[in-house]
């Protein structure tokens, strides 16, 4: 029941809804008048989002610059690269349209443009943001929670790096959130963004601190997951099943299940970053395999937790009827729960150890060992 | 399961736990210099925490001046002797140190502060706001929510109405909520707070639209409240139930149980106002007293809605057993549940059903018709 001293802050206007992309453009002239409009890999025109994206704009009056190509793991060389775009062009606002990758993408391009810095150097410290520009983001996957979060996530190839960074200056200004932008994501992504949501409320789950309420919420949300994904991956273009899953995503990891605590662990998305990084895995994908490994690690560490998992969620207090069920879950929305269901076989084994030696992957509250990271392996293969 | 169009914005810096006052100073220097101080009637000075306030506002090197004695149901006349004296007094922030009484009028000075409008009129909606003055809180009672919300409520004498007024303009810039400063409030208050945090998540369980996660977060933030109630009346200076009740208070209306939905219902804190505003009696024990009548009210035109309250709450679905479980839980921590146990008999019958019938009382979602109003007054007797 402890609740630990916590601040919270989150000054993001979300638009929630059917068609609340018809007030975007009235929302965006409120930022500026010169956009950088980032996307990823065409889906969004081939699905009529960027159509409505660009009219919504051009109605009111604003000029458009255009920067696509977002990677779905993204890397800083685009974020450099559209910054130097957005310079010289003189943009004053960002609208992002697309997931996790184009959102995190722009938030850090706003701190590019809105300095004379490298991006990588705030990614990793060297520089602390101190100002931005005002970023727009309408979403298009339920997954990260990007769209009412200060965090943002990206690969370098030259250092070998998939690292996360959170910090208030890369809140959006406002969020739109219209599930009919998510109906024609395909059945993996779907499902990969529900392991996501899923994984975010359980990092805040085992970081430090007990207060009764946020346990409960936490693992509402997860339960709500857990009973409309099944349906949704039958039905995916039902839209209230899809508000329902953005919803969740949305409250997953926009700082309410932080409340009363410390901070989350992140281990397991630390472990699951350097698997993307490796193999070019979808996040999601990686979650569900690294998750149950880092449960059946610490069920005897960690018992009391676990157990109140296992009751919260599942309505059970033993710790592998729990993961088990965990682990069926993800299974059953065809999420792989082993590395060798991603396609990693075990002569990889001394690479991922390699890899998550070099970056140091732990927790925040339950630090990882080098043998535990050794154990985690053999729990994935 | 609708999830209905929201637009959720909240930009309060919430400052949670033990001590976190000793950042108070800090905090407000960042806004102004000549601080406008409002309290009650003297208990923060008996107990310390008008002694601690001071003591870090003068260590940041700010001014103080001084508006006192608002009242537990705030009336306007405060609202307007203090907005002429910190005008005299040229100030530039306001510190509201108190309940929801003094923070709901420091909300209104600040309305008041930053025009030349008298602020009654800003509650009728005859001016609307354009700006308001940065207002930082220090809560001492765990109730109302509005410490991180844009609500405020007073009566007018003169116009013989308790109205509220919602508006952006009314988010404290930053609030504090130090559980140290919620331990000496007596045990009527202190379950009467219980009571309105109850009532604020059954208004939003009763709005508009049913998301479904929305459902679970909210009755599980009243199972939270309800855990903890009793043992905190016999343990009153626990801070650690202390927090957790002061936690639930502020998810209960900081906006969260009304996402996915129109808004909440409000029929039953519009009949608690009348009954406030006619015998001075605390909100909290109008709402023990207005609820299970409303619910008798509403119980076989809501079935279904009513048994899912009764199914998440009570883990019954029988309507009369789940009304009769509430009203148990009221009287249980001493809140009143009929008129007569607040010490109005049946002879003020009349003049109660003529002010609602005059103020028009009536919910949001579920309307209230005068012969409904008659039957509201005859559950309550």
């Amino acid at each position: 029941m402890a609740v630990e001293n916590f601040v919270a802050y989150n000054p993001v206007k979300l638009h929630f809804g059917e068609n609340v992309v018809k007030n975007l453009g009235k929302s965006v002239k409120q930022y500026g008048n010169r956009v950088l409009l980032i996307y990823g890999r065409g889906s969004v025109k081939k699905y009529g989002y960027y159509d409505e994206v660009v009219n919504q704009l051009k109605d009111a009056g604003l000029s458009i610059f255009e920067y696509s190509g977002i990677k779905p793991n993204p890397v800083v060389d685009d974020v450099r690269n559209a910054v130097a775009y957005g310079k010289e062009n003189k943009v004053d606002v960002i609208v992002a349209l697309g997931g996790g990758s184009v959102i995190d993408s722009a938030k850090i391009i706003g701190l590019g443009l809105a300095s004379d810095v490298d991006p990588w150097d705030f990614m990793t410290w060297n520089v602390l943001p101190e100002k931005t520009m005002p970023l727009v983001t309408v979403l298009t996957l339920a997954a990260t929670g990007t769209e009412m979060n200060a965090a943002a996530v990206l690969q370098n190839a030259e250092t070998h790096q998939k690292v996360g960074l959170v910090h208030p200056m890369n809140f959006p200004k406002e969020s739109f959130l219209d599930p009919r932008f998510t109906v024609t994501v395909p059945k993996d992504y779907t499902a990969y963004g529900i392991v996501d949501l899923i994984a975010h409320a359980l990092e805040a789950f085992f970081g430090e601190g007990e207060p009764s309420v946020i346990d409960l919420i936490t693992t509402d949300i997860i339960k709500d997951a857990m009973k409309w994904a099944p349906q949704l991956m039958n039905d995916p273009e039902n839209l209230e099943l899809r508000s329902n899953i953005m919803l969740d995503a949305t409250l997953a990891l926009n700082g309410l299940t932080s409340y009363g605590k410390v901070g989350g662990d992140w281990g397991v998305h630390g472990l699951g970053h350097e698997l993307s990084y490796l193999y070019d895995l979808a996040h999601g994908a990686t979650l569900s395999i690294a998750y149950p490994a880092w449960l059946r690690l610490q069920k005897e560490r960690i018992p009391e937790r676990i157990q109140r998992m296992g009751k919260l969620i599942f309505g059970t207090e033993d710790p592998d009827e729990a993961i088990k069920m965990l682990e069926e879950f993800f299974t059953s929305i065809s999420s792989p729960v082993r590395l060798s269901e991603a396609g990693v076989e075990s002569e990889k084994r001394e690479e991922v150890i390699n890899q998550m030696n070099v970056n140091n992957v732990s927790g925040m509250h339950h630090t990882l060992s080098m043998a535990d990271r050794t154990m985690l392996i053999d729990l994935m293969l």
